[in-house]
């Protein structure tokens, strides 16, 4: 487990210099043309993958990750020694079964877990982005992805999965490159980021630049780490990912160790005890200024608004497979916006399952362990895997 | 307009020796001992009255005022500006008709407005309380408007009327003094502050200890103020107030004053302007540390703890007329709280009416132009002021 260090440098282009797994530099020849008309060369992009490809490199499920995810899907996390985030469904014999398909899963775009982004080095500076990394999009991160594909050899993904932002991003694939996807599953996603959404986005933002230590977003230079900032922008979404009544369940007002209020600012209650770790725990693993980034992307993206303001025409003509899938108790991305999604395909008569899980959990439902989730995530992949002419696996 | 001092001394105490109204020194006969052990003697307790009592004192409402509002229900607000908090439903001719009724409306205990709290002088030591100030409950803010009513010679009141942490109020008012409350009005209340609730106010708490200018309490004797720790907890709390349909229906996606994304981190979007002046102007006006306190008091606020678990015993054999009001896009203490309170008095066999009013406004909406609620209200009141045998508004 590593630690990485806490200011000094950039602590996160450190920890990626020795991170396991894949990093390929793209953009060498042709640079990437971003949303905002910056174009990015020679920039980093790491990656992970599970399982073997086929000879014909059709088996290829690309999982994209959240906001605060990474590549790190299946396998202990490099550091904080944890499992990885979807340990419980990827894996041989698991819904995304590594003995049939190859899981790959990249770093986004302005993450911090060695993909270009504010805390990796700028090659025209020999320092650290920091703010002058150019403001991404999710489909600029789809289409970093698919140059990753390219480098890879890979025509057409099997499959495109991913919850939340992962979700947004599984949907750019869908509409950016068709002829790329065989089947797309967003969970727990929207196709527009709400007012609401974008509101605690913004306390999250406001609170890591209101830290001194965040330095005007510098703070690599002097050797600081608005961490303090970050762990309540934290503290903040994280209440977002979890139902009221998960909450309640959870926690309700019970106390942290003791028998009785102590009439004081210690966390008395079990629920401040765990915020409080949520945010300490975060900062030790992701950098500030990938959190503005990212947030930022999540905020611009509305697909409707770029296709004359008609979320189907994001859509037409599409063969694309879709699995649509939400969580009853989701408030962030509550299946109303899965519904909308559901339309827009319907309207251009898309092949088009919709499922919504009953589950207390939140948002972060496509987490945890949803056995119904599960049951429809392996079936929608199953018939899908049969049609696209996937040999089962051996002995099954 | 005044202008509190950003930092220097303690700004709260210098702008509350120019307020208006009334303050009364209280507990120099007899400290009030508070939930947490200690006795406080000698504290100031701030208030504004609106209309006059009759000679047999009988016609008073006490208006107990929300988390950040104060004693100016219903006049210009001597730091801000900007009209009373409650300006549409007290006044002559209003609801809390100022002709027939005397409002009052006493800051709480905690509160920065000229009562006992943080920012305020402690006796004993001639430099503000700080941190050094006890921890209080909702009851013990009740416990100290008794006081003043003793002060004012007032037996009964009339009517208990408050919103939010107002109403939370007016019910430890009906349970600790049933015999001076005639009629009760608790408004988007709860009995009990969720995880959910708790949560919310920790992230805000964390955001301004975590600004290295509250100094651990003591910013005041610095020269220093965490206003950009209390801004962030501000916008926290702010989004809690209104529905996701309000924030769609009043910013939704729209751009501030400009065409098109910056691809930056300026507030590209109406909703973030919004937040950043929601937080900026708050400071101005509202002491950190009191916000500590209230919050906290709010967090251990819990009826039914207190009486054996069983929230109806908090109202056993009493004679009070309630009126429990709610709002349906409330996702703050949703009607599901409401309902508790109602069911608790049903079974107490207590006089009560119920009104749950339909609005996009969310939790603020009892603080907005709500015409079925203004209805509610008055009709209430105007029922129960015969019941209590008052006249009538001469004329009316």
């Amino acid at each position: 487990m590593m630690t990485p260090r806490n200011g000094g440098g950039s602590p996160a282009v450190e920890w990626t210099l020795t991170l396991p797994g894949q990093r390929v530099h793209l953009g060498t020849q042709r640079p990437l043309t971003l949303d905002c008309g910056v174009a990015l060369s020679d920039f980093p992009v790491a990656y992970q993958m599970y399982g073997r490809m086929n000879p014909s490199r059709s088996n290829v499920i690309l999982v994209c990750h959240a906001l605060t995810g990474d590549q790190f899907v299946a396998e202990t996390h490099p550091i904080t020694g944890k499992p990885g985030w979807w340990a419980a469904l990827v894996g041989s014999g698991l819904p995304l079964d590594t003995d049939r398909y190859c899981i790959l899963c990249i770093n986004v775009l302005g993450g911090c877990m060695g993909s270009a982004g504010p805390s990796e080095i700028n090659p025209d500076t020999g320092e650290p982005w920091g703010l002058g990394f150019p403001v991404i999009t999710i489909a600029d991160m789809v289409r970093a992805q698919a140059m990753v594909l390219d480098h890879l050899g890979i025509e057409q993904l099997f499959a495109v999965i991913g919850g939340s932002m992962g979700g947004m991003q599984v949907l750019e694939w869908a509409s950016l490159y068709p002829h790329r996807v065989f089947a797309a599953v967003p969970i727990a996603a929207t196709a527009q980021h709400s007012a609401q959404n974008i509101a605690f986005h913004e306390v999250g933002r406001q609170a890591i630049m209101a830290d001194p230590d965040w330095c005007g977003g510098d703070y690599w230079r002097y050797d600081k780490n608005p961490h303090r900032g970050l762990a309540v922008a934290r503290m903040a979404a994280h209440i977002t990912y979890l139902s009221e009544h998960k909450l309640t369940e959870k926690f309700g007002r019970q106390l942290q160790e003791r028998s009785a209020v102590t009439y004081g600012f210690d966390a008395d209650f079990q629920v401040e005890s765990y915020l409080r770790y949520q945010g300490i725990s975060f900062v030790e693993r992701f950098d500030a200024n990938s959190y503005l980034y990212i947030t930022r992307a999540m905020d611009y993206f509305d697909m409707a608004a770029r296709h004359g303001g008609v979320l189907a025409n994001a859509f037409v003509d599409t063969r694309v497979r879709f699995c649509v899938i939400s969580f009853t108790s989701d408030w962030l991305y509550p299946t109303v916006e899965s519904r909308r999604i559901v339309k827009a395909l319907n309207a251009v008569a898309a092949d088009v399952s919709f499922a919504e899980i009953a589950s207390n959990n939140g948002h972060d439902a496509f987490l945890l362990e949803e056995p119904e989730f599960r049951r429809v995530l392996s079936g929608f992949l199953d018939a899908a895997a049969a049609h696209r002419g996937l040999p089962p696996v051996r002995g099954s």
